[in-house]
């Protein structure tokens, strides 16, 4: 439990119950992402009051039904991050991610950070279990699609990413590792941009064709570098497609300053920092920028799809560690001190 | 004839000539953009070498012809702003406005402060002079629906505005004016905001449900005002429809300010000015910032209709000048001493 900014977590005892139309899922695993801390360290506002289990990457197994929702008892499950209510007006014209009645775990309910989680069914994205032990991965292992898989997505997908596109990836961490894999899996060349020269190197044997160091090439050098490559592999001088993903204020300014003729910039990440730029470069440009928040239900099952297919490579990418290490691990995390992201399994 | 930044234009005899595929255009008339004046005050700078004939919103009448081009002789025409080649890639996936062999009048080639223009016919928009008399306007009148109209369409439409959106128009001047007027003809209920009480009082009658003083109400209050305006009408509360037509630094801030959750923001006007944002909020909100560059050749005529239709009123917004008189035009233009935007008509 998060009881305020830096303050110590602690566990707390509940009693898991779940209402009509809601669940109880024993947590398998879940991940730690860059928003969690966010949360912690930075003072980022959760929209449920304090304290609150954080934690919005899960995997489990239903345990618990309610009324209605007697289907999903024992089966495995991922939980999407962020549920929407699927009522609303705004849901109905399929656009969930701004519902705003939607439910972010550990943010507006409490997240997975625990032993169990109650949440409502829709949305609710089932694990074929044989696939997935065919695939060689655990159900833990599968937490981090929640977000991190499923945000790239998201993303990739709203950008119009496609076969032959130029796509462009600027930290190459958590999400952005998968963001490289997935504009791939979509067609796209992927060039990387990292300031860790581990993780540039790791990403190179995962989907990047090229990568750069911001600490060594930056502004319009690279712009220039990325320019070339895009020559000498018959790649398009226009309509780029960037991804920010290190949620940091070099980063949007690097990515930023990246935009081509026709180019789209999709902000994944998150930093609280402000930015200098000239916005109407977008004009001059024709170019865009797109936001992107979440990831709709709807997109969890083509996501997992890509995983269990081996499209999208988890393993090289996670580390499961206790959940009682929880304290320690957000430390590491916050240190940048793991390669691998983080995923918490609740000890037995 | 532009020779340098700020120094005195000259006057240059030449001879217009038609090569194939090109036809010389009679000037009627040539409106006054704030482009030209960043070009003639700031600096900005032209792609062509200088000295250039500067303007860009031209209307007039076909008086020779190249091979090929015969049957526009004699014809009124409307003559985009930017020309593209037509036959690249990006053209032929009706991506025009981002052809890399465009030719912008008044910058890639001799613009329309001047007797005749040279100009290739594709993209040339074709004007009924019935319905031109018969909607109580001249040929000059019409000069600045190319770009001052015809690009609040583009972003209008390119936004994706709709019956029943509500739409914000950040500087009601030359282009923002129209803006709101295209808006309204979309569908929207528009908001016009600016700094300029004369310019909020003339577009109040033209299309503008309401209008707000950047001078006595900004930042949250202006959020919280518009709010409260769409919810007392009925109005969403989420994707808002924001067009950036001020130019300007404080407009751009302003017109940031005011995202809200599925925001569109159309960066419809121009300056060198950076701007210090919170880029990670179109994350948060997920909302977009869509660029906007010019017109397509292919929705002048549309553009065009409801001018004539009377669905975007010029008459009120339009103010005729000698060409003889450019300079001292350029100078009240430039002071903002100009309340109607100003075409320059060659002199007899």
């Amino acid at each position: 439990m998060m009881n305020g900014v830096n303050e110590p977590l602690t566990r707390q005892e509940f009693v898991a119950q779940a209402a009509a139309g809601e669940v109880v899922v024993e947590v398998a695993g879940c991940g730690v992402c860059h928003t969690d801390l966010g949360f912690y360290y930075d003072g980022v506002r959760t929209n449920s009051e304090l304290p609150l289990a954080l934690g919005h990457e899960i995997s489990g197994r239903v345990v618990a039904t309610g009324d209605g929702a007697g289907d999903w008892l024992n089966k495995a499950v991922l939980i999407p991050a962020v549920i929407p209510c699927g009522e609303c007006d705004l849901c109905r014209r399929g656009k969930g991610t701004i519902c705003r009645s939607q439910k972010m775990l550990g943010n507006d309910i409490q997240g997975g950070f625990a032993s169990h989680v109650v949440i409502p069914i829709q949305g609710l994205c089932p694990v074929d279990e044989k696939r997935l032990a065919a695939a060689g991965l655990e159900l833990a292992d599968i937490s981090v699609v929640a977000d991190a898989v499923t945000t790239p997505y998201q993303a990739v997908y709203q950008a119009g990413v496609t076969e032959g596109s130029l796509a462009i990836v600027v930290g190459v961490g958590g999400v952005g590792g998968y963001c490289v894999q997935m504009a791939k899996a979509f067609g796209a060349t992927v060039v990387a941009i990292d300031i860790d020269q581990g993780k540039l190197d790791t990403i190179a044997e995962h989907g990047a064709a090229i990568t750069f160091n911001a600490r060594e090439i930056s502004g319009r050098d690279l712009k220039k570098a990325i320019s070339a490559f895009a020559q000498e592999n018959g790649l398009p001088s226009t309509e780029w497609f960037i991804f920010e993903c290190s949620g940091s204020k070099p980063g949007q300014e690097s990515a930023y300053s990246l935009i081509v003729h026709g180019a789209t910039l999709s902000v994944v990440g998150f930093t609280m920092d402000k930015v200098e730029i000239r916005l109407s470069n977008l004009m001059a440009f024709h170019a865009r920028v797109l936001g992107n928040w979440g990831c709709l239900t709807e997109h969890y099952p083509g996501t997992l799809d890509l995983v269990l297919d081996g499209k999208i490579e988890l393993k090289a990418f996670i580390e499961q560690k206790p959940l009682s290490e929880i304290s320690s691990v957000f430390d590491a995390v916050h240190q940048q001190k793991m390669q691998r992201r983080a995923i918490l399994v609740p000890d037995a």
